[in-house]
């Protein structure tokens, strides 16, 4: 066995622990993690302190810098976050279905944790919070994967929660930090098959693609957001340029910002020109498609030319690649084609058209005259978010306690045989 | 692109028709399927005529070529299951959640299908009629890679499963065979993660392991059974006899057949004994671990001596697996180390002792008083399965149209901006 098996299979004994452990107990470790995050803001910082000096030196970007920085509302807002989730009621143990045969056989689809679950992410140090307190909540036991820019920062939050565990007398080993970062290291934490149950990847193409090609255990991606907006020829154009503004310019370096912007033929020169305009003027660099731009006669902004492959980035920056299509049907196929399965929306005020789109578009999420921003677990009314699933199996779009939960069926029987 | 993103593609086009096709539709279809079934049967049983010849050149067990085979009731008895199969109401578009906020943003959480489905799997070729059908009416287009030794079964199947589809003027690319067994060529079909969003294999480990390790794309496993039954100290024993009797030899060569014998030490010589007696006359070798061994004085049984490797076996045969251990603990430890998360069962007139056990137990069905036999879709009321998932993620036991679907959240607002 090497090191990570040993810390795999800890993981999943403590796993198994974790299962039995009645949600009084669940609560109150939650509540000392708050406790100690409070009483301990001043190690974090000092800690986090470090992480910045090191990310300065090596001249990560300032955006980036950001990200990986906390200040004293910023642990606040950890704690407190903590606190809402201690609120939540219990994920596990609900009955999500139940059959009572003909014969007295008594069936109940039961909620439980998956075990252990491996969670890969990057920068913020706050996700290590998150994550492990989502874990706890619904009785999962997690091996955390934090970014090497964060070394410092995640190694103050772990000691935390390693003493919130003990005050608790809970299985040291059902949050684990992993800090290596060296990839054949990493490869054989991902073969840890007989111990880890999902593996959670949060981050970019890389992560994710070396993540995938490099375990066989189930994988629920939370990959990037190239969201898109359709215009239709039936939009109420003030909706459709606040909806737009609010999409691309609120926050755009979050997933659920939008990145495409598909526009109905139909809308006729001067209602285009219109909308483009508005958003150009918000500081927005627009990237415009060769037959579009062969229609922006008279509007007042200076375009780029869009590629293809344009079409398939998730910018995460005041960028926004537009095209003109022909209709509804041209509208699905180029969000089919080129979003990420996150979040899409449809401007119009026929409900037929709508329809149709909230039917044929595959994603996570599907708008009608509304922001795509509003795609988030706490948005959608389930609480905090491990993430945002843009895979198909298990859980798709916001993924709260309830995802981080699956189920068994139990059998109640007197001797019953078939 | 390569021949099989050719195929790959052509259905994921056909995935994103068929998720707008109507139930009356999808309907139609099957019941025009049952009427070709039906009249061609004896085409059917010729070609199965050449796979069965095959068989026997190639000197197959007696118990594969029986599997294999097709009679004019097995050919009726497919058409009676895709009957039966079309009365079940529709999986797609039921809401499974619902939020109005208080802005008036109106969010529901909505069944859809998967998309592409790719279904491996060995032997028989009913299951090539039961998955097409699965997956046509819960709105998934289906890849289907059956076993080389039902070539000529499954030629004559798809034949009409294809004449069907043409006469519905449905996508003849919603149902595709794949004939080809060669390994590479198979590589190239797991590495079609742009067209293919789930693959489900059935079968064996080296079928599961080849997959598992070949694609990134999501797998639901459908692995063995390794089931496991528990006498405690307080079970009835007639009823532990009939239980057992039930689960071993009714039909052994079935994934919920029971394989390990796992017996509470504090029953005692005789009880232990009796019981055995009673499995050993039904023709059941018995594999006994040491420790039970050295217990067995007076019982009228002969036994094999049973190594840590027998306890991991699923024998589809019949032989038992037999050990002692010290109470609920042991048993829990034993189970939860053994089994393959498929089916286990304890035996107790102790209430509080079962309950324990239906919590602590990691599987997808856990048995108080009852065989494990009965974990099956239609025994459990779900209508026909695909097979039984072993996996935790997305699927967990018998799967089903409703566990072929997957969700979206649809959102209708009226300009909501965030």
């Amino acid at each position: 066995m090497n090191d990570f098996e040993v810390i795999a299979r800890k993981g999943k004994e403590a796993a198994f622990r974790l299962n039995l452990l009645t949600i009084d107990k669940k609560n109150s470790f939650l509540n000392r993690l708050v406790v100690l995050l409070r009483s301990n803001a001043k190690n974090i910082l000092g800690a986090n302190k470090l992480d910045i000096e090191k990310a300065k030196e090596y001249r990560l970007s300032n955006a980036l810098i950001d990200r990986l920085s906390l200040t004293e509302e910023r642990i606040e807002s950890m704690a407190k976050g903590v606190e809402q989730i201690a609120k939540l009621p219990d994920p596990t143990g609900k009955i999500l279905d139940e059959y009572l045969r003909g014969d007295g056989l008594l069936i109940k689809k039961v909620s439980v944790p998956i075990g252990l679950v491996g969670i890969f992410y990057e920068s913020r140090p706050n996700v290590t919070i998150d994550c492990a307190v989502l874990c706890l909540k619904s009785g999962n036991a997690c091996l955390l994967k934090g970014g090497k820019e964060a070394h410092y920062s995640n190694k103050a939050l772990i000691v935390l929660i390693k003493k919130a565990l003990e005050e608790e007398g809970i299985d040291p080993h059902a949050i684990q930090l992993v800090s290596t970062s060296d990839r054949n290291e990493l490869k054989a934490l991902l073969r840890c098959n007989d111990f880890i149950d999902c593996i959670i990847p949060r981050g970019g193409e890389g992560l994710i693609k070396f993540i995938s090609e490099n375990t066989s255990i189930p994988v629920v991606k939370h990959y990037k957001g190239v969201c898109n907006i359709y215009v239709d020829a039936e939009a109420d154009i003030n909706m459709a340029q606040s909806i737009l503004i609010n999409a691309k310019c609120q926050r755009p370096g979050v997933c659920n910002a939008v990145e495409n912007l598909i526009l109905d033929k139909a809308l006729g020169q001067s209602k285009i020109n219109s909308i483009l305009e508005v958003i150009y003027k918000q500081g927005v660099e627009l990237r415009v498609d060769a037959s579009l731009d062969a229609m922006l006669v008279g509007a007042k902004i200076s375009t780029r030319v869009a590629h293809e492959d344009d079409f398939y980035q998730e910018y995460l920056a005041p960028i926004l690649a537009v095209c003109c299509v022909d209709g509804l049907e041209g509208a699905i196929n180029a969000i089919n084609k080129y979003g990420s399965g996150h979040s899409e929306a449809i401007i119009t005020s026929n409900q037929q058209t709508a329809e149709k789109f909230l039917k044929a578009i595959d994603a996570a999420a599907v708008y009608w005259n509304a922001s795509t921003r509003f795609t988030d677990g706490y948005e959608f009314g389930l609480g905090a978010e491990i993430g945002i699933s843009t895979d198909r199996i298990h859980a798709r779009g916001p993924m709260g306690i309830n995802e981080l939960c699956t189920y068994k069926y139990l059998i109640w029987g007197q001797g019953h045989t078939r």
